[in-house]
């Protein structure tokens, strides 16, 4: 926890009385992700599992197809730098047309989701099914997970989970990195995410739906509220969106076949 | 409200009970924003007050130094053209350079901030106070404002105040958009920034003290955390942090003495 951590002298004023204190905060700096030579992007991030944010990032977003055409990856405090096996040319035009995403994300596929026919194109499998039972449950254990932001109330969660339990899980200040960190650490582990699915604390924009894609996860999982865009993205591609996962209940906003 | 919502059909799981019913969802909307012929960003966010939300983001990231340096803004729903009076040079370097923060927002003085010597560069002026009694009035009139956040739960919300009220306020997915639509409204209808704080629902990162810095404001209140970077920053520029204003309290992390 201590390099997610830093401690500041600050003045606390209750019911009118003046009173030092020292409260934790949770860290934030800047990550530069670099595709072999190439800096792709500067991260605002909680500094911790890098390589992971690396991955995750430069997956989630579509600048790497596959985490085989990762060699290795050198990473530091302020740096992190992901080798492919093969030269892989990142042109110009794929950060220029970026969008800069209600969150930290870059969504590439913004302009190219509407192309997609889900009658002709592949449509992620409709039989992965779970019960509301067990989406109340892994909700649950996601929340006594969230340390940090109980800590500091600073940062955003998200996991990997099956019906049984939470697989992965990390928190950042980004909730894209949160979930960027997820995704990396299972595309560098191997894990196999097609029977798997996303939690998260924050909103389910249409940045969180873009790398549900690019990953090949096909439901998410949500506290609060999906965006429209999400929902309307999330209706063409084939992911399920469910919101508002507390107190009893839930809203599922696209395919709820998928939950039983 | 109208053009901040869409209706969606969704599944309603209520202890075990399946419903179909019908629920508001915050639009979001990708904006691109262009500084004369060149395009500088897309953001992604809630359709209203598009203009506001442009001028706000180039002032507020250094884009543009001054409002009367714009000539005229032309706005669509998907595009928004601010032009200034003398021709402009945007270098690619200022672009490829930029983070990608926590938010959406570019921090443009994280390179240079630790530059700025308090001693030797103007700091902003610390004569500015506002009693707890004050701060906490304002919080409490801004969530009674906050009412796409009360229709929807997907938005973060901002606003311009000083001790009497609430002067300006918006709401946006993005919760740098937020800040930087009460921004572009402040610099367009030329309130003056200076004897005024900015309000706001989300974290103060380092890009909203970045923004803050950039405005020429002094002061931010949240009802939630700071990160460390944005304590940091706060404390080099002489901008105080307040955090945590509920229930009755409030954490000030910088410059506790303009908080009487």
């Amino acid at each position: 926890m201590k390099d997610k951590l830093r401690k500041f002298r600050a003045v606390r004023i209750k019911e009118g009385k003046r009173q030092d204190i020292e409260e934790k905060v949770v860290r934030e700096a800047v990550l530069r992700i670099f595709l072999n030579e190439k800096e792709i992007v500067a991260l605002s991030c909680t500094p911790c599992d890098l390589t992971y944010l690396a991955a995750g990032f430069l997956l989630s977003e579509g600048f790497l197809g596959d985490v085989t055409e990762i060699e290795k990856v050198d990473s530091s405090e302020a740096k992190v730098v992901v080798h492919t096996r093969e030269p892989r040319k990142v042109g110009e035009e794929s950060r220029l047309k970026g969008v800069l995403t209600s969150g930290c994300g870059r969504g590439k596929t913004f302009a190219s989701w509407e192309d997609i026919d889900p009658l002709e194109d592949t449509l992620i499998d409709l039989d992965l099914s779970f019960s509301s039972d067990e989406i109340h449950k892994i909700m649950s254990q996601f929340q006594q997970r969230s340390r940090l932001f109980m800590e500091t109330a600073g940062v955003h969660g998200a996991a990997l989970a099956t019906g049984d339990g939470i697989l992965l899980f990390n928190e950042d200040i980004g909730r894209h990195n949160a979930v960027d960190k997820v995704l990396g650490e299972s595309f560098l582990k191997g894990i196999d995410l097609k029977d798997k699915f996303l939690v998260i604390s924050g909103r389910v924009s249409s940045d969180i739906v873009s790398k549900l894609w690019n990953s090949g996860l096909s439901l998410v999982v949500s506290r609060t509220a999906p965006t429209s865009l999400a929902v309307e993205m999330a209706q063409r591609l084939g992911i399920t969106v469910v919101g508002f996962v507390r107190g009893g209940r839930m809203n599922i906003y696209s395919y709820p076949v998928r939950i039983a």
